[in-house]
């Protein structure tokens, strides 16, 4: 099964591709797309929107994985989160594929084992079981990866979460 | 210049596709996009990106107006309605239309000269304005009516908020 793991944002949208096979993991490609203050919102979804449809018709994975919407204090840019996590859901669904979401506190169970796990012993799994040689930057790349993770772990334990 | 008028949101998406010309209006299309909450997230951002670029097509538009996003109380609901938010402002964008965007207050103040007047004062200044029999239903149809009829004024004022 390939998985592609998204961490959304407006200015970095965090995308790692993985293939989990016979409770093994192999990293595809991951990266971030970004775009500049500079731009207008249009153009900055424009962008999301197309540089992932692209990564979907280059890849062509089997589910989507996304972080929840985090519901912080900045609501401004808590909405500009949420545009372009509409836009990248819309990519996932017009190219067919199964949309799941899990929250930071699933992605911790899911990846770590444990929900109260801090950033660096996230990264630091991250890292170890996709074998890489070190942590990838930026963090959204990292927490990209970690959903998808989450996902094929939710899989084997049959704790999928469907986006509803 | 036609103007589409967008109210978004969720389970409804509210149109209006409005002519200005030589300070005379002229309603061609009005309606609004509806979702079943029975589908996905996903699917409802398919039917409103899809409905909304058909609309695009069939009536081409030289700019788009659209609501600023309201900060209300339910976050939950202000994230869905932000997700439909920047799939409509996508579709817009990759059909090259300029994008603007008004906060509650300036369209009252661009509809009906005053920005504390009530819905239905709004309401009735957009009927009398349209030349409508009686005010559009839902108040979405409404409501992107009086953000089209605010863009139009607002280029006649030179106010135009051009989204950033």
């Amino acid at each position: 099964m390939i998985i592609i793991g998204i961490d959304p944002g407006i200015a970095i949208v965090g995308f790692g591709v993985i293939e989990y096979k016979g409770n093994h993991f192999r990293v595809i490609s991951h990266g971030a797309v970004t775009t500049s203050a500079g731009e207008s919102l249009p153009t900055r979804l424009e962008i999301i929107y197309n540089s992932l449809t692209e990564l979907l018709e280059k890849y062509r994975p089997d589910a989507m994985a996304i972080e929840e919407l985090f519901f912080n204090k900045n609501t401004k840019t808590a909405f500009m989160v949420a545009q372009a996590r509409g836009v990248a859901i819309l990519a996932a669904s017009l190219a067919k594929l199964d949309i799941y979401e899990y929250t930071p506190l699933q992605v911790k169970q899911g990846v770590v084992g444990y929900g109260r796990a801090d950033k660096k012993q996230m990264q630091t799994m991250v890292k170890t079981i996709l074998n890489l040689e070190k942590v990838p930057k930026p963090d959204d790349v990292a927490d990209a990866l970690a959903v998808a993770v989450c996902h094929a772990h939710s899989g084997v334990f049959g704790s999928m979460f469907k986006i509803k």
